[in-house]
């Protein structure tokens, strides 16, 4: 189990997905055709995915949805609750705090930060912003959201890297250097809005992914 | 010009950003190294990506940022606005609403969409909600972005299809199908904090994007 592909845990969360899904139509059983489809993937993937963690499924029964829900929860880290700090309450922030989606998956927004003191000690949604100084003094955070401007985003990951921070979620459009101890990943809806405004702009629409030939 | 890979696409998003920032810092010159280091990339492949679209530098002086800017901002497709809908008027969709940074880019969500009766008729932000089932004999929109449930999602995307739109920015957790004509990305900010979760569960963190070795 130590060395599983990023592409199989994106994979898992989508599975995790669909059984909420089906188990909350009442249905107990899901073949890994099923769980296939929904990903345009083959059902061969999606037992080689499932292998890594365990022998869940039963040959010509397919899987418990239960079970299989539960298994995938475990793995991914979803049968606890996860402390997050945002850091950043400017547009992004606020969206982000707006969206309440994140709590039913056990990450809990327990703190917002930012270093700007006309925001400091405003509220944004029902927490209090806090000044960005003080965060190494304060928490535990387990995982932090960077949802600062551009320019401040490697600092600031510097910074709660030194706080002992070990998951970052980052929103700003850059890449940002952290350890290998530290897990860190991306977000970036401009890029994608941009890359979809490049690819409308072009005479023929280019395919995705393509490459250069 | 016809073929760039994606990867080139969204590190010339991430230089337009750099440069809005050094342009608003009056910077006039930047050099391949400055936009290098931003993305932790070497310069030759900077030199390398802005070659695709011409030849704007000069040796030994580096880029205008004013000129690199326009460039971008016209190979990017945002020297235009973009007319956007938003179809789901739920949680993910009242936080894109609320978060006003697309419209800066150019892209205006003129209009949000949603299947529930509960919901069609109610404000959402400056624009009320309308009923999906008239979108085809609305709009045209140009881009349209989903925040609907998983399990709507893929109908949604054929009736976007069916509508004409022609690039959809996909925030369901799931891979959806469009014909290649469409242009598709995919925003999946659960998934990414999963990964995260997952990442710290493990008895020793895995560095990112680690391979079955």
């Amino acid at each position: 189990m130590s060395r599983i592909a990023e592409s199989t845990i994106r994979r898992l969360s989508h599975y995790y997905r669909v059984l909420e899904e089906v188990s909350a139509e009442g249905k107990r059983m899901i073949s890994s055709n099923t769980l296939a489809e929904r990903e345009g993937i083959t059902s061969a993937q999606v037992r080689k995915d499932l292998s890594y963690f365990g022998s869940f499924g039963r040959r010509g029964l397919g899987y418990s949805v239960e079970h299989l829900r539960t298994e995938i929860r475990g793995i991914l880290g979803l049968d606890r609750r996860w402390r997050v700090a945002l850091v950043g309450a400017g547009r992004i922030g606020a969206a982000l705090m707006a969206y309440r989606g994140f709590a039913d998956q056990g990450f809990d927004v327990v703190a917002v930060y930012d270093r700007d003191p006309s925001v400091v000690g405003r509220k944004l949604g029902e927490l209090t912003v806090r000044d960005f100084a003080t965060f190494a003094t304060e928490g535990p955070y387990e995982m932090a959201v960077i949802a600062t401007p551009v320019r401040a985003a490697q600092e600031v990951a510097d910074a709660l890297v030194a706080a002992g921070v070990r998951g970052i979620l980052n929103f700003a459009p850059r890449k940002l250097k952290v350890p290998d101890t530290v897990a860190l990943r991306t977000v970036d809806m401009t890029v994608e809005f941009e890359s979809l405004s490049f690819a409308l702009s072009q005479p023929t629409l280019p395919r995705r992914r393509r490459t250069r030939g």
